[in-house]
């Protein structure tokens, strides 16, 4: 199966390298030069202290034709909105279309997609892009993949492969019940360890930041109208937990002066909430003051 | 006039380097090393380019009789308890006691405190400490007075003599306004430059700052029943302005990994709040996150 794959920051980089164990990877970059620094050096792939080099074809986006049995879209949801145009524009419609953003706000965008196929996928691996060319492999963690528009005749088989591979993924019947869980996760996490600069496991094992978690969670969760908040509170504690260690994705974004997530976390909040007339004071600030980072990034302290 | 400082720290000893122009001045401190340092070294009052030497007399608090004609207690609001127990366990009552506290949870304090005369009093000058018995006077700012219990025969007297030595204080009439007008201004600018570490400016140079500015400033406004509140919110503003590149004092504090006086600020608003059975989100958050930037103080990260 050949398999194209848009975007090659961490996680662009990290499916690259697993999956050319079973497929055949087109790695489609934003720039020619990072193109042609995987074609010269492949990608290297530092997990624990064994480092390899993988050799795949790499080209800028312009050269993408959507012909792929698959196409992998890794991009940031703030990068999304350019590929959907090129994509539209395409001679061809895709067949199947894997989109791996976090948040949900993408959802809207997909909707406007002309493809046989689209998933959506969550990814719970971590991974560090280390230069244009090389990641680190953190943690492993799931893949969860659901049918989002379309019948895919080939999630099965490619699944099946994953597994072959060690790389497992699971095929979810819901797509909205699993981008949601990934979301409240994200939505709580994300925003407070930025803010806070501090690592995942101190949510919980501070006090304060404890007591701040669970405010924050039930606007979330009233936003979301969840129907078992205690289960998916219990889910967060166990994250933070298990990855007490871990600098959260837009701690590091912030730290890196990056843009981050926030739209399309809290940002899609403050929207669902909108439609429902619901105030949510503490995601609004949040938003703030995570917007407020961004607008300062770059700029001397 | 005799005067007794109490408390060393650097509002302590920026008062005992200028008062000792004009007052026979004793400073007492917590420590006995802090005292020998003292008489042993002067103050060293640093303000700009000019560095001057100040002999005072310096005892450790135990020393403390509280006979001086006025005692100025300069210690920060959460070290007042004990020492107004040892105030009220004096063989004298003092004459004249000044209390130079941010915030407003000390007046409940003071209440049980017997003197012939009670001063509160606000401090804007800018202030470090830079070791024991070093200070460096940042920017200079006004000093306000006003009686809060008894009657002074010698507020006016001093005041005088301080405009003589060019350390002007103005004597307010009333007490709460005065504390109230601080106490807005502390409590928007600290907690949010604390937390996200940037200096007094950037609250209002950054959109997405401002607009979290604003948002506490009416929870303030609401729990203060303030009868002018776009006056008061123009003075915040020009406050940001005039002090745009000073790092707050709550945000000196938190980098140095000290305790805070968020109780004395936003915690005394939240009992506000409570009497008046009015919620206060943000109040509520940023008091959290706060207290727990105090918890995380000293520990390795």
């Amino acid at each position: 199966m050949n398999i194209g794959i848009i975007g090659a920051g961490s996680i662009g980089l990290l499916f690259a390298s697993y999956l050319s164990k079973a497929f055949s990877i087109t790695l489609y970059t934003r720039t020619i030069e990072q193109a042609e620094e995987i074609n010269q050096n492949g990608i290297l792939l530092q997990k624990g202290e064994i480092q390899s080099r993988i050799i795949v074809k790499a080209f800028p986006l312009s050269m993408w034709k959507g012909t792929e049995e698959l196409s992998i879209i890794a991009v940031k949801q703030y990068q999304l909105r350019p590929i959907i145009e090129y994509l539209n524009k395409l001679d061809c419609i895709p067949k199947n279309l894997l989109f791996l953003q976090n948040g949900m706000s993408h959802l809207a965008l997909l909707e406007k997609v002309d493809a046989a196929a689209i998933l959506v996928g969550s990814v719970e691996h971590g991974a560090s892009k280390i230069n244009s060319y090389s990641v680190r492999h953190n943690g492993e963690g799931a893949v969860n993949i659901a049918v989002f528009k379309g019948k895919s005749t080939t999630l099965s088989e490619f699944a099946q492969a994953c597994a072959e591979i060690h790389f497992p993924l699971t095929i979810k019947e819901d797509y909205y019940q699993m981008l949601v869980n990934k979301l409240i996760a994200n939505a709580v996490i994300n925003p407070l360890t930025a803010l806070l600069q501090v690592k995942n496991g101190e949510l919980i094992s501070n006090t304060f930041y404890f007591s701040a978690v669970k405010k924050l969670f039930l606007e979330i969760s009233s936003i979301l109208n969840l129907e078992d908040p205690i289960k998916k509170f219990r889910d967060i504690i166990n994250i933070c937990k298990k990855t007490g260690d871990n600098q959260s994705s837009m701690l590091k974004d912030v730290k890196a002066g990056r843009k981050t997530e926030i739209d399309s976390i809290l940002g899609f909040l403050l929207d669902e909430g909108a439609k429902q007339q619901k105030t949510a004071v503490n995601i609004e600030t949040y938003y703030l003051l995570l917007k407020g980072k961004e607008q300062t990034r770059g700029e001397v302290k």
